[in-house]
C-alpha cells in the first residue's frame, strides 16, 4: 500500500504549522513561545539586534540543488550572521515561508529540521519562536533573526581607522566554488568537490566568534554575504577608509580551491575575492590588538584613497551580485 | 518631454532601498537604524514581543485594487495589531518586499510612504528600522513587528476564565465589506460606500487600547485577522472555554452595514460575524472589571461546551479563510 504524502493545501495553515512548531528547539531566550498573537523574548541591556531576509526560488536558491534541510539550515545561518557580524548573541528567528500549495508536508517538515540544525549547530540557545505559512507560486522564504549585547557595544561598518588590521573568521570562497560547480553540471565534479558544494548549500558561519571579535575591540564588522570585495568596500565607505588586502594572506584560501576551479574550468581566486555567501566575518582590529583565534590577518586599513578596496597596489572591483538586478 | 520612470531594476538593490529609507520616520526606539548589518531597538523589562506576518500578491491583496501606498499602511496595520494585541507598544518594524525588476522606484517609494503613515497614524513613536528587497515574479510582503511592555504582563490568548464579560475595540465587518463592494465589482455601489473599501485597504486598528485593556486587566486577547468567530474560538480553545456573543449588542455594527449589503445582495451579519482584516481588538475581562473606554461589550465567557463559540445558544461556525488552502 502506498501512502500518499499530504499536502500543505490538504492539512491547512494550522495544521501544517503545528507540524513545523512540533520539530523546532524552544531556545533559551524565549519567554512564550510559538501560538499566540506573538512571542515574548528575553534580551539583555534593554536592547535587541534586528536583522531581515529574503530567500527566492529561481533568484536565490533551485529546488533541485537545495533540498527543503539545506534551505531551512541556510536560513538560520545566513541570518544570525548578521546578528554576529554586530557583535551580538543570536536569540531568535521568526520565519515566514510561502510555498505552492501541492508542497508535500513532509517538505515543510525537513525545512523545520533544518531551521533547527541551523541554530542548534551554529549558535546553540538561539530558535526559531514564531512564524507564518501561506500560498504562492514561488517559494518564498523570509527570516528576521534577532540578538543580544550582553554589555558589548554593538560593531557597526563604519568604526575602520587608518592602521587598523584587517581580518577574516571563517572560509573565503567556498560557498561561491560551490555554486560554481553546481552551475557547471558536471556530475562527476560535483561528487569530487562535495565539501564545497555543501558550503554552498549550508554555510558555516563563525557565529561565536562575532562576540569574540567585539570583545577583542573590533573596530567594524560585517559577514561576508556578497563577496569579499563588495563587503570590505562597505567597511570602506562607511568608515571613509580603502581596505587594502595582502594577495600573500589570501592565497591559502585559494589553493585549497584550485583542484576544484581546474576540474571546471575555473577561476579559484574570483571566488576568493567576489563570492558571496560565506557568512564569514570581516573585522577591523586595532593595530596593536590581539586577534581571537579563528581571526586570520589579512589587509590593513589605509587613509581614503581613490579606489575603496585595494589588493596589494591594485584597485579591486567592488561590484557584483545585486538582488534586483541579479 | 516625458520622464521615464526609472525602475528598481534600473536602480538596483542598494540604490533602491536608498530612496525608501529617505522616506520613513526615523522612530523614538531606534538606536542604530537601517544601513548596517542589523537594527538596535530599545525595548523595556529587557524582554520584547515580535511577530511576524507575510501579504501575497493574488493570495492577500491585488494591484488593481491596492495601491502601493495602501498596501505599506495595511502591512503596518495588521501587525502591530498583533503587537497591540500582547498589550504592548509598537517599537519597530523590519519589512522585506519582493517585487518584479520592472517595477517603478515611484511604486516603492509610494509603499514606504504607506509604511511611514501607518506607523505615524497608528502608533506614533514606532517606525520600520530595516529591511531587504529582492526580484521576483509575484509581490511578496514580509513583516515583522516589534513592541515593549513596559511592565505589563504579556495578555494571551489562554487567561479567559469563566464569567469574564467579552469586549471588542474597533470596527467589525467593515473590512469584509469593503472586500466584497470590490469583488462585486459594482462600481457604484464600490464609490458610494467607500468609506468600508478604504477599511478594507487601509484598516484602523485601535493599537493604543491593546495598552489600555493590559492595564485594565484583560484576562485574554487577540487582534481579529479571520473573523470573529474563527478568532473567537481561537480564545476558547487556549482558554478552554466557550465565548457566547449576545447578537443584540452585535446588531449595531450591522446595522451600519446594511445599506452596503443591500446594493451588492449581501448579508450584513455575516461581514460581523465571519469577516476577517478588521484588526480589531478582542478581549475578555473580569466580570467586574471597567471596560477601558473604547471597548464594548459583546458577550460572556462560560463553561467549555460542545460549541466553542456560541451566538446566544446557537453554535456558531468557527471556520474561515485559510491562508493556505484560501
Amino acid at each position: 500500500m502506498v501512502i500518499q504524502d499530504q499536502t500543505i493545501a490538504d492539512l491547512g495553515e494550522i495544521e501544517s504549522l503545528k507540524r513545523c512548531v512540533s520539530r523546532l528547539n524552544s531556545g533559551d531566550f524565549t519567554k512564550v513561545g510559538s501560538g499566540d498573537d506573538a512571542a515574548l523574548i528575553a534580551t539583555t541591556d534593554n536592547s535587541f539586534v534586528v536583522t531581515t531576509d529574503t530567500m527566492i526560488e529561481h533568484h536565490d536558491f533551485r529546488l533541485d540543488w537545495s533540498s527543503a534541510f539545506d534551505l531551512g539550515f541556510k536560513a538560520v545561518a545566513s541570518n544570525i550572521a548578521d546578528v554576529a557580524a554586530m557583535g551580538a548573541r543570536p536569540t531568535a528567528l521568526v520565519v515566514a515561508i510561502a510555498l505552492p500549495g501541492h508542497t508535500p508536508v513532509s517538505w515543510l517538515e525537513s525545512f523545520a529540521d533544518g531551521l533547527r540544525a541551523g541554530c542548534e549547530q551554529l549558535s546553540p540557545g538561539c530558535a526559531v519562536v514564531g512564524g507564518d505559512l501561506a500560498a504562492a507560486e514561488q517559494v518564498f522564504i523570509a527570516v528576521t533573526a534577532h540578538g543580544q549585547l550582553e554589555g558589548r557595544s554593538p560593531v557597526l561598518r563604519s568604526g575602520a581607522k587608518v592602521g587598523d588590521q584587517v581580518a577574516v573568521a571563517g572560509t573565503l570562497g567556498r560557498a561561491a566554488a560551490g555554486l560554481a560547480l553546481l552551475q557547471s553540471g558536471n556530475q562527476d565534479a560535483i561528487n569530487a568537490y562535495d565539501d564545497w558544494v555543501n558550503f554552498q548549500l549550508r554555510p558555516q558561519p563563525p557565529i561565536s566568534l562575532g562576540i569574540a571579535a567585539a570583545e577583542a575591540g573590533a573596530t567594524a564588522m560585517l559577514d561576508i554575504s556578497d563577496g569579499l570585495s563588495r563587503d570590505a568596500g562597505r567597511i570602506a565607505k562607511a568608515s571613509s577608509v580603502t581596505v587594502q588586502f595582502d594577495s600573500l594572506a589570501l592565497s591559502g584560501y585559494a589553493a585549497i580551491l584550485e583542484e576544484a576551479a581546474r576540474a571546471i574550468e575555473a577561476d579559484e581566486k574570483i571566488w576568493v575575492l567576489h563570492g558571496g555567501e560565506d557568512h564569514s566575518l570581516l573585522a577591523t582590529f586595532a593595530p596593536d590588538a590581539v586577534l581571537p583565534r579563528g581571526f586570520k590577518r589579512i589587509g590593513t586599513v589605509l587613509e581614503q584613497g581613490a579606489a575603496a578596496v585595494l589588493l596589494d597596489d591594485e584597485p579591486l572591483q567592488t561590484q557584483s551580485w545585486d538582488s534586483v538586478r541579479g
